[in-house]
């Protein structure tokens, strides 16, 4: 993603791995502080997910995968069935760090399955590391492409409602509603969008706005009690939103009031749609 | 209402004139402090109402009328040209005050009127001191009222959805939305209250859930967003709001956020209901 950082554009993703180092920018400073917060011990990556430093499932669970890539880097020795005993305990740690998105547990559950497919300490650090970067890299390819194909649903001079954050911090870069928003600008189509503070932590007015101030796209954020009444005045085009899961038959589950802005859509006759990978 | 001070019940009301002063509950300092502002002086009085001191359209027109009183009985001598001229200032710095709710004009005018058929100075100033008092009863009546027909709509065990603050503190004494709360409760019937915040001045969670906090009534209060969420789980059985306004066709404008939980109402049967005098 884009961030100024005096005055010049830099990228940077939400989470990446750099000999030994587990490297996140650090949402709870956000958007008072641009931060990167760094850690070179897994149990320290594991507080990271616990403590809120980095949030959104895509983005979680590539930090897990780095997580266990750096333990298995800390291990010590060539005896396979130690090391499995190790990282079993290290695997446990990270499970236990946030209940709610299934991205934790996916990537966890990756990388024991790396384990035991490896012939030795050397094969499965090796692997670990590469098939880490591999989800990581995946995972933001995911949210590109759901940005260049959903981009094509807005027109220009649209009016854009989002609930919640899904965005690049959410997730390993792009994110998966704010990529399709972004790739709109970077498509040149002039857009506007209506940001729900999304109470009660706020994730709208201190994450999305913040993305959103980051890429020069227009936005305002509103109280979110008020998206029905920009909606009810045809002031609202389309509403777009992530999702924490998505079931077999369709349904999807996000952000408290999300349900709400859909109802509201429906009433409304705006277009609602759902990003996710 | 009544008030829990040091573990005593004691009775209040919104705004009372006394011996050429206007009390006040200082609602800017709710829930933290109770404390009365006292104002001795017409000016502040109109300063009171614009710095929300005082706020719901009710007491804010109460609060006017005995301005108007406290105005008039400043005035020095027996000139009525005079008086008249003095007293059209006053009210055109009490209109200026706030520029929402009627009442603030429909006061006014009144106390306007009581100016004009009067043949004296000193029966002006008697008839705008007894005036306001009447003003203000009858606020408070009207309030009663609504709450002892409204509280029919109640039933125990209700779980009931209440937006904003229609309550005593928005009125002289009672509320609208909150008499009919408050009689269900004096009727004990078990009731339970889901407060909505109301960002971005958080009126719910500041000033209704305090009123409910004194009169004892169970209640939680609720992210905006969350009401859909409890509607669609069969949690609320009943929504009531209160009104700024009501125009003739019966249309309602209230605080925003208001028309969302309407919709989100009629979308799972919910019935809605609006309090107003």
């Amino acid at each position: 993603m884009r961030v100024k950082i005096h005055g010049k554009v830099k990228n940077f993703r939400t989470v990446w791995y750099e000999n030994g180092t587990v490297n996140l920018i650090d949402q709870r400073k956000l958007p008072y502080k641009f931060e990167i917060y760094r850690t070179r011990d897994f149990r320290d990556t594991a507080s990271a997910i616990g403590n809120m430093i980095v949030r959104g499932a895509p983005a979680i669970g590539a930090t897990a995968a780095f997580g266990m890539a750096q333990a298995a880097f800390r291990f010590k020795g060539n005896d396979m069935e130690k090391f499995k005993e190790y990282m079993k305990n290290a695997a446990d740690l990270f499970r236990k760090t946030r209940p709610t998105a299934h991205d934790l547990f996916y990537a966890i559950n990756l990388m024991d399955e790396i384990i035991e497919e490896s012939n030795s300490v050397g094969e499965a650090k090796y692997l670990l590391k590469k098939k880490s970067q591999e989800y990581a890299d995946k995972s933001a390819e995911m949210c590109k492409r759901i940005g260049k194909i959903g981009e094509k649903l807005i027109s220009n001079n649209d009016r854009i409602l989002t609930h919640c954050n899904a965005g690049a911090l959410g997730c390993v870069d792009y994110g998966t509603a704010l990529s399709v928003i972004r790739f709109a600008r970077y498509n040149n189509k002039d857009i506007f969008v209506f940001v729900d503070e999304t109470r009660p932590r706020c994730q709208g007015s201190k994450l999305t706005a913040w993305e959103l101030e980051q890429e020069g796209i227009r936005y305002r954020i509103i109280a979110d009690n008020a998206a029905g009444y920009y909606m009810q005045n045809s002031e609202i085009d389309l509403v777009i939103v992530g999702a924490d899961r998505i079931a077999i038959n369709g349904d999807i589950a996000n952000k408290i009031g999300t349900y709400e802005k859909a109802v509201l859509a429906k009433e409304n006759s705006i277009p609602f749609y759902v990003a996710a990978p």
